[in-house]
């Protein structure tokens, strides 16, 4: 079973609904059987990124969100220590005091270069390395360099991953995947789609996850409806489409 | 909408059904709209392969059907005649006399590499000329110096051919192909599925086949059954889960 997850490297919740797809998975039984791939949405594809070494001081997301808003810079704050102690209830450690400023296109980039190269194992480690960086360490990852040591860190190679940069190789890929978002219904992240069958919106809780997976699980077997194969067209060519398997053709 | 069709270099009902396919294609109306993928199924996968230059008598394929079907030769060369007649009904220029016997497992390994390169337009491109190769001109398609020079015909890389083969990079996307197949319930090709929701067993008339692709292209709208937003968990927790979109996040 093949669960799609769309989702930003700077949304908060989708770090949260990360936590809380990784509960659900370790109590499903079926674990093993599910792949899950990341998929690009950006939140805001015309965010400008600040470089490493950046100051942020620590009323500065607050203050992004009060403006965001049109909010009191207090309402900001409040938003931030809401959002930091959901986040707290998952083990996630948000310093929105260091965030720095981050464009993502390059990011998913990277994202989408670890699917090709190692499946979706790496490609969970890169898309968790990145969400630690950006929400945790106050690390600039809309910073080429900066994104380039953290692909390392997680297992990509350094070349590769400039070269993917330098070439924009697949801020293609990046935008299909957020056209399909598109296509799909979806507006805000995380999103998950299982089997391409059913959805899940949000940061939902483990169990709401787990019985999405139960339920997408039952319904995995692949259930083609056959078509064309019963009735012809009237003249009756071709009503009876011939196939060749392992014992022979039917001529 | 994607169609992905299962079938094998050299199965003749596959390059029937792919003319059939192609004229079902010209006559839909959302052809543009149609991504068409090749996998991979081996009507026999401990078939050996006869090295190019291999001398083929004009009964030799008769034969082997007569052997395989346990029947004279005679039914062997009206099997063929048959096939022959209908391939040529499709524009087709069977020449069986000249088929020189090849298992296909780089043959498909090599339409793998086709896709990753160039997407579905180098893939329909490699797969109609090894068609052609097998069926029309009698290549040794199972050769892999032949393979190589096919493939470039048809615009892949020589040695990026070469390395694919010698590596037998593509081997387990091939098995994976196969066991799809097996999962989806395939035992014979060729065999079409559209988006995964239809499947079309066997080289039906292109009518079947046009019908088929207006069938899905109808229902393809992406209906994903949102599950997990409406009832929560006893407790509320996460029962009505949080997401950022390009307005913000909830919080």
């Amino acid at each position: 079973m093949k669960v799609e997850i769309w989702s930003d490297v700077v949304c908060p919740w989708c770090y949260v609904g990360k936590r809380r797809f990784e509960q659900a998975l370790s109590r499903f039984e079926h674990a093993e059987g599910v792949e899950v791939v990341w998929r690009a949405f950006e939140l805001d594809p015309n965010s400008s990124s600040h470089p490493e070494g950046t100051e942020v001081g620590p009323d500065d997301y607050a203050q992004r969100l009060s403006t965001k808003y049109g909010a009191g810079l207090e309402r900001g704050r409040e938003m931030v220590s809401q959002m930091t102690a959901t986040a707290a209830t998952e083990g996630i450690d948000m310093r929105f005091d260091r965030a720095v400023k981050a464009n993502t296109v390059d990011a998913h980039q990277v994202i989408h270069l670890a699917l090709e190269r190692g499946g979706a194992q790496l490609q969970g480690a890169v898309k968790e390395r990145l969400l630690r960086a950006y929400f945790t360490e106050g690390e600039a990852v809309g910073d080429r360099a900066v994104l380039q040591r953290l692909a390392v860190e997680a297992g990509l190679d350094a070349e590769d991953v400039s070269a993917v940069l330098a070439e924009g190789r697949y801020v293609d890929a990046v935008r299909a995947d957020e056209a399909e978002a598109s296509a799909l219904g979806i507006t805000g992240v995380p999103f998950f789609v299982l089997d391409r069958k059913y959805g899940v919106s949000g940061a939902q809780s483990a169990d709401v996850l787990l019985s999405a997976l139960t339920q997408a699980w039952a319904e995995r077997a692949p259930q083609l409806v056959m078509t064309g194969s019963a009735a012809g067209p009237a003249d009756g060519k071709g009503a009876d489409g011939g196939a060749c398997g392992p014992d022979g053709c039917a001529v």
